[in-house]
């Protein structure tokens, strides 16, 4: 049974085949969000904390933590700020500070940046899972001995030196070869969470069947588990959460066991939550019914964040979140 | 490549594992409808007509027609009517005739009356399915000669004469038996369409697993296409739509290539139609598309039906139902 153990402070979350699918919040990432960089270049964590809270209570099992910000009015004052190899290590430590401070759930330590990627692993507490490795040579030797000194799980992109390619089965073997690599240096696959490549659907038409049948090669030949970021599959469509909502049952069906997403939306953490039931990953069906709760809030015209703020402060003092009978 | 054809009076739609998903509408059903059974004992078949409608406006690509009426009134002033060999022959022949009046698209004949099975192939254009046979060796005898006789598809239920197994490797074998014995009358198998019979995952928590996993077997070692009463999976589960939206997906991913289901829900026919694109039946997006703005219609307050048909009718003035351009 492959089993990647993630910890935070006094949590556990596994990513397994036999495990409820692992939802990781991508929200914290300035990368293409330029309001939230230039709050970041003034020490404004606020967006931060209140898309950490958010995300936990829409049910984000592990939120990314991505250090990629460009901080355009220092850079004009300093050039060092130019570099991310500056910039990011530090923001790095005082984002996962802010957010380990005040969500417990592990992280997973998103970055480009070598520095940024030690420096995350360093203020983590707990377990956390590394974002990213691919099988580009510098990469793999910059990070598997990253991964390796911290003990940690990481994720491998099915990318390498010659780029992504198109062919799955191309991609397969970079997979394969990021899993031998990661052997020598004693990190068992278990501790790889493959992630194939999703493509746009819009632009190629056999992406939804690629994923599929890569994620159940993986699972079948390498015994690894398997991530991906999933809105990808929707890019440029019109109703995009409708295509990403019959995505992820799909994937998980085919062995997909977790995903980099947006759980701030709740079509498809609907689509996630239902497909749980069905794989018999929700005993009794108690999260499927609390979750029903939340979308009853939601038609009755709450957005889905405030919903399950709701419900998840409710339930902590009705003594649990998965339907504990109160106490008299 | 295994192809169920069936025809109406002038267009075919090809079940099979390359084909779009084939949606089949359930609602013409006086079965668990009792105001639609007073209705018909009154000859008034205005609510089957607007059913008829509005199921191909929202994409039911091919309609069940079921004759399971109780006629309470007549009963009480003809004894006759109280016996279903009596009453559905006649009904069956009169919701037939009303329904391809209507709509041009092939049928469904289902009834548990053979006589009422015989009456619809008479008069039923084209070529219909029928629904059902079960591996009961009564049911056997009875309706596969018709299958023989009219040369059409035949719904073949998992259940014998010990009933409806819960071992998933039982129904197989039903499955297995009902295709041999075909193949002895000189039915091939690719006019079988097994219902592998989907338990409610609210009583059984492997309901969902089972289905995947007997569809795949069906398919790989029988070669059949496959067809479910896909919103039994629900059954006195909150939020049903939702656990259908999710079950659809994962059972098309498995090789499900039909569903007997209701298409006047937006949500089930979005992950319908979702799939499709991601499985790759869908060239181009163009179905998606012409749905997403269904969707758009249904978010600014029409019912489904309504904007479907609406979208149906400008479809048909410029020329085409799938995004065909305006001609000059």
């Amino acid at each position: 049974m492959t089993r990647t153990v993630l910890e935070s402070k006094t949590k556990t979350v596994v990513i397994g085949f036999d495990e409820p699918f692992c939802v990781i919040g991508e929200r914290i990432n300035p990368t293409g969000r330029k309001k939230l960089a230039a709050e970041l270049e003034m020490d404004d964590f606020s967006t931060v904390e209140r898309d950490a809270l958010e995300q936990v209570a829409c049910g984000a099992m592990v939120l990314d933590v991505n250090s990629g910000a460009v901080f355009t009015n220092k850079m004009a004052e300093d050039p060092r700020y130019a570099d991310n190899n500056f910039v990011e290590p530090t923001l790095m430590k005082a984002l996962i500070e802010r957010v380990q401070a005040l969500v417990d759930v592990p992280l997973c330590i998103d970055s480009s940046v070598p520095g940024a990627l030690e420096n995350g692993l360093m203020a983590a507490e707990g377990r956390p899972l590394l974002n990213s490795v691919t099988g580009e040579e510098e990469r793999l030797e910059l990070v598997l001995p990253l991964v390796k000194k911290y003990n940690v799980p990481v994720v491998a992109i099915s990318n390498d030196d010659t780029g992504i390619s198109e062919d799955p089965d191309v991609r397969f073997a970079v997979a394969k070869k990021i899993v031998e690599r990661a052997a020598d240096f004693g990190i068992p696959a278990h501790d790889i969470v493959v992630d194939p490549l999703v493509m746009p659907i819009g632009a190629m038409a056999t992406a939804g069947h690629q994923v599929f049948t890569l994620v159940r090669r993986l699972r079948d030949e390498l015994g690894v588990n398997t991530t991906c970021g999933a809105s990808n599959i929707s890019f440029g469509l019109p109703n995009r959460h409708g295509v990403n909502a019959a995505f992820l049952p799909m994937a998980m069906a085919a062995g997909m066991t977790s995903a980099i997403m947006n759980p701030i939306r709740h079509q498809e953490m609907e689509a996630i939550n239902a497909a749980n039931l069905l794989m018999n990953h929700d005993p009794n069906g108690g999260k499927w019914i609390g979750f029903s709760r939340v979308l009853d809030a939601v038609k009755d015209g709450a957005t889905f964040a405030e919903a399950a703020q709701a419900a998840a402060a409710s339930g902590a003092k009705s003594g649990g979140r998965r339907g504990g009978r109160r106490r008299a």
